[in-house]
């Protein structure tokens, strides 16, 4: 089952690191940016190619060091229909040179809408007779405020077509505070929601003993990730991992099982930026992302050990 | 504020419905498709075209009739890059007609990918030195679970470009109790994400005294209405009035303020599907509609009085 396929993965690359792609154009190196605008002045059409090839250095950069990218949605929407053109180009690109994909978007809809989220996502759309690929990522983050209601059509296809799903528990921003850690019994609204999910996700389980219904939670907050691991024993973990100081923080290895598996680390966009951290123009980026990627997952293995 | 220009089209159309457009393809009459298909295979291509055939005659039917459209954002991303060309088309389209347009798409995210959606769909995307506009709808839904920091990017454009926005509060699916009925202290989970949308409002009201943050809540649960109307005062809510047969809940007029103020009812999609329940082929597809949508109008007009 699902999750089978990216712990896999994770185990080839002796790395569980999923490095998120999704640049606001800010993150562009200006040669790249100057090259598009030039031919298509200052619009999204420039932008769109930019965008497409920035990303597509990256994936070459890190095919062989990462097993997963995550892409940003927002980023590419914020493109418009280009951007969305450009974020099928990357995801096929991507599994072409091996790569698993997850679309982060934090989808949510009912019924008929979340059906279509997740043949858009995950499936197909049926077109007279024909089933027609969408986006086909290998994985999406979904919000799961509407209940069961917002997971089951994303369920049905990750069992048909052994995918996965994340769905937010805890996530890592500041204000998650305001409503994930309100009190409902002897729970915090995150424990509940991990509950639900790992609840929704019964009966799929793969060879690893993961669902295909995994969870999304912060892994800066000291004394999270340890009892969320054992009471959400058949969860995978998305975790958002990196310290302020870009660092990865040692918590995360409580996401880990005791075979260090069941959990992904994503690198909170440390990968993409690393080139402007570096202070140079930016016609480095691919080496620089790679340096970053190496160094995120070298991190990584000293603190746990996959098996 | 934001909530006054939907407010003022509400009050000039006596009519507080918003019709959701974004068919699913077994919504779209078969002589529309098979016109495309005929074109263009049984393709993506194919479907975009069909479905922004249907909708733009949905647009022209009910330009007159409803204030408002509800774009559901899912439908139209299951068609992929052509389905987001196709909403951005829709977009423009109706607000051309002088609708109210809604994309309803329940987006998440934040720092920057909620700044990126929030640029995608109410603001305008920077390259270069030009902002240059994206979706450009008036108005969104959100989903709220990470707290503030998931609306505050769009309670900014809100403010610079007179939208606003909706996050989802008590909706009206079957599994919704699954968790926002949770009880956390004195109040459920969707009073707290209630009491948190009036709070991240402050400061917006405009002059019917609503904030730019609104809320959905379902409207055929009895007695959900009415509490919420008097505590959330200053929020404007998005209702799905409609009852199991089809017809409008009466319960749905708790949702309004004493002047008939402060809440849009959606249709269900019962407006786009009428076609169908006429039994027809659907070459009458915008005659139905539009009567189906008269019909709603004059059932919401017997429940309240708008001032």
């Amino acid at each position: 089952m699902s999750f089978d396929v990216l712990q896999d993965q994770i185990k080839a690359k002796k790395n569980p690191i999923a490095a998120i792609l999704g640049a606001g154009l800010d993150d562009i190196p200006s040669h790249i940016l100057k090259k598009h605008t030039a031919q298509y002045g200052e619009t999204l059409e420039a932008a769109a190619g930019a965008a497409l090839e920035f990303h597509l250095g990256l994936i070459d950069a890190l095919a062989d060091i990462v097993p997963a990218i995550a892409l940003s949605c927002a980023y590419f929407e914020a493109l418009g229909w280009r951007g969305m053109k450009v974020l099928e180009a990357l995801t096929a690109y991507a599994k072409e040179k091996g790569l698993f994909v997850i679309a982060d978007g934090n989808r949510e809809g009912i019924d008929g809408s979340a059906a279509a989220y997740s043949a858009a996502w995950l499936g197909e759309t049926e077109v007279g007779s024909s089933a027609c690929p969408v986006f086909s990522a290998d994985c999406v983050t979904l919000s799961g405020y509407m209940g069961s209601d917002a997971v089951k059509p994303f369920l049905k296809d990750c069992a048909q077509r052994n995918k996965c799903a994340f769905v937010l528990a805890r996530t890592p921003n500041p204000s998650s505070k305001e409503f994930q850690d309100l009190v409902s019994g002897d729970r915090q609204v995150y424990t509940a929601m991990g509950d639900l999910i790992q609840r929704w996700g019964r009966g799929t389980a793969g060879k690893y003993g993961y669902q295909a219904l995994g969870a999304v939670v912060g892994g800066t907050q000291p004394n999270l990730l340890k009892p969320l691991r054992r009471h959400l024993d058949k969860t995978f973990f998305l975790v958002s991992g990196l310290g302020a100081q870009g660092g990865v923080s040692a918590d995360v290895r409580w996401a880990f099982d005791e075979l260090g598996r069941g959990a992904m680390i994503s690198d909170s966009r440390s990968i993409l930026r690393a080139w402007s951290k570096a202070g140079g123009n930016g016609t480095d980026y691919q080496d620089a992302a790679r340096g970053a990627a190496e160094q995120l997952r070298d991190e990584l293995r000293r603190l746990i050990t996959i098996f």
